[in-house]
């Protein structure tokens, strides 16, 4: 029913290595860093990351875990 | 149980490669953009996405993959 | 150990082809429009949509998917 | 290692036929019906429902389906 | 990958029939009460509840079916 | 499809008996403590547990179990 070839998880799986910007719920702040890992529930496994509120860089985190369900997206930065 | 003709997800499913509008769970904004990749979550990965708020475009976001529970709902640009 | 004839889901499949009006969690309106399709998560497809805000018709939404797990309550047009 | 007779559930299965009150989440209204049936999900199907705020009765719902992930509490109506 | 002698969910079958201390996810209330059956998605069942705002303990619930989603924490009462 | 050496989770699995810093979803308090035990949900057991509020340590709370559903963030406490 679902073509494995064109599943959204896959062009995450593609940004492990670069750097995204991920959206959290209900949250104005932004969190940017390196993809490292992602599993099929979209938690992340990021490292070298930052908060960013609009265009403002905030706090480092460093290396987070962040859980999939409370994320609204993932992009690749520009 | 399911008659799987008729499933949500397969209205979803028939809107790949063209124009949706997204709507966000207890958010202002909504996404639109071509619909590229959804799977059985509804986790949907767009291009050519940008924010409306209201009838007023906003920014644009480009390549987003979205996390499915955090959607309210999916249809067609008319 | 769940009597398969009384389970929840059943009652909203009954309402497939008919009016129903659904309760959108943390969310002041509510969509009014005809089932098209549901599935065991409570996803809905719906045509002929349009909001309700307490007793007043808003906007027109015509044909929409919506995710089961932001659905407060489904209930028949009386 | 979970002993199916003390299972929560359980608890809420002996219940159907009988009046019971629910917590929303995040929700000022409390629901008070008869349960007709429920599912493993906490998916509820209640009749003769309606509203509570604080002790005072509100709106007559009916006939409602209740998504098992909204509410945030069960209990017969002492 | 996963040990099943330290799974947190051992620790709440060991607080059963004890007090426990439960935070509601957005809600200035806790419960308190004693547990009397839980389940893999921590859904909880539980008597002797009764609500505490701070310190100061408010409206007796009696028995009552938590679901697991919607809590943040539980805790023995020390 | 999903590497399991880069698993997101096996992250938090390195984390156990240290101590880590958690951010509760819509929740200005973060929680520090030793991880004790971690499941496949991100359901946390920790113990030495204490509230921070910005970089003010507030309540201690000793033994807790987290839903992981509700937990934003995880990461080691540099």
């Amino acid at each position: 029913m679902v073509n494995s070839i064109v599943l959204p998880i896959k062009k995450v799986f593609s940004l492990v290595d670069s750097k995204i910007t991920v959206e959290i719920k209900d949250d104005v702040r932004k969190l940017q860093g390196r993809l490292v890992a992602v599993d099929e529930y979209l938690n992340l496994h990021m490292d070298e990351t930052f908060e960013m509120t609009g265009d403002k860089r905030g706090r480092n985190l460093g290396t987070v875990v962040i859980r999939g369900n409370n994320i609204l997206s993932i992009a690749p930065v520009a």
